[in-house]
């Protein structure tokens, strides 16, 4: 993804009695660094990841201002994604209404299955393999890891990389040992799950667990309520996820949340079930 | 093992018409550069590895002679065995007589499963598992593969070690991956099994090809004469195969001959059994 671009969330108080929606959207934005590209990629992925699925551009805001973010942020942020390949829009008279490119469907696809397991991988439920490579200068290695990454593996240390089922077909130069890991020793836990990895979840799990008392008592959630803070969850929650590898709780520090951000995500998303694109644009005035 | 003591293996033509004898230790000296001390432990392991046994120093001289090798290196090297604490010497009258220490019976005894296996070793017998430690500078990777060694693993590369059976107690430091090796690369079998060993088992294959038959040819053969041939077969079986790790097939380069020469060596040792000391002293003239 090109250059970042970040917003400041800023929750709006629409009126002077703070209701649940307002203190819950204000306890799950703690995190105010994010890129407003990045918030669209999760809108999309989270709202409309079915082919066909169009979002109009009054929606879009209908849903990005409560969280503080500029209409003008927004508009920079659609023509990014737009150059990149992964949104395309479309005009009805005075409404534009955008949805995800095939490549940005395949890639929402890719990355669902993991953002939205009910449960942390099991490390019994495929065979492991190692790969260990020739001893190489470290200025070949990030290129080799990168290439591993994209393959699936994890790079545990120079030349090795940990994966699942059977060995890639380009795996000749490697001793390949098919196995089980036994267990994963601190420096390695502290490189799969680094400290400020392990805050992330911190953070995630604090602020749902301040939230979640307050969505499970809401007399009544609208569409848009519940699509924005379904979307400042999983966005958090995939933030933090995708920055480390699928691996099983073995592979982290013992203090390690991201297992039960995992349990506290999905009864967060139970208690806000995806509304329909119809419902959400159904109070959409025309731009 | 202190300073080295090269011998000349230099074998007498004891008279003019070559017997099968001279032929074929002729033939199975051709390493023309081993260390006399290092035959003398062969000898010992060979034929005196029960505690108890002892050989005389004219049954020494008998059996040394005929390869070439001067008393005078026999008695140099007979000191540093002595200091070393691998052998101890007892006077009785004129005759001396030289045993294994208990120091020196229990490393030839750690060493003979190895040496007299009739069979590699079978990659499935005993689970493998395999130890990968966090990267480290090149400097602290000597003393660490020597350690690891020492315990019976094969360093495979910087920080990974192969190891057989159940995880060394002192493994907290490493993933341990427990499992089976199913392809090894053509680097690591070039590493395990370099050019100048795979030569060396070359050598010995040529040799054992051309004196096997003389030796199941001899009509008669005295215990002295079995003894040297049996000396300097596992001699050089034992040089070539303890200079490098104890593994199947599988981490050899393909054209790799350790595995014929054992079937070799043992079918030349069962045509040369082991003659007792008793049987070896009989012809013995007092110093």
């Amino acid at each position: 993804m090109a250059k970042p671009f970040r917003a400041k969330y800023n929750p709006s108080m629409r009126d002077c009695s703070e209701t649940w929606f307002d203190k819950s959207l204000e306890i799950l934005t703690y995190n105010r660094n994010q890129m407003v590209w990045s918030i669209l990629v999760t809108i999309f992925g989270d709202l409309a990841r079915r082919p066909g699925d169009r979002i109009s551009g009054s929606l879009l805001s209908r849903l990005t201002e409560p969280m503080g973010i500029k209409p003008e942020a927004v508009r920079v942020a659609l023509h990014r994604l737009r150059n990149d390949g992964w949104i395309t829009s479309e005009r009805q008279g005075r409404t534009s209404r955008y949805s995800l490119t095939a490549h940005g469907l395949s890639e929402s696809d890719a990355a669902s299955p993991r953002i939205y397991a009910e449960t942390a991988p099991d490390p019994d439920a495929t065979p492991w393999h190692l790969l260990l490579g020739e001893p190489a200068p470290a200025s070949q290695r990030g290129e080799a890891d990168k290439v591993w990454r994209g393959r699936g593996y994890v790079p545990i240390a120079p030349g090795a990389y940990l994966g699942r089922g059977t060995a890639h077909p380009d795996s000749a130069a490697f001793l390949i040992m098919e196995g089980t890991p036994r267990h994963v020793p601190a420096w390695l836990r502290d490189k799969i799950g680094p400290p400020e990895l392990a805050a992330a979840y911190r953070a995630l799990e604090n602020a749902l667990d301040s939230a979640l008392p307050r969505i499970n008592g809401a007399a009544r959630k609208t569409p848009v309520e519940t699509a924005i803070l379904r979307v400042v969850i999983v966005h958090n929650w995939r933030r933090a996820l995708l920055a480390h590898p699928d691996l099983p709780a073995m592979f982290f520090p013992p203090d390690w949340r991201g297992i039960a951000c995992r349990e506290k995500v999905m009864s967060a998303l139970a208690a806000l079930p995806r509304p329909s694109l119809e419902s959400l644009e159904e109070r959409n005035r025309p731009d």
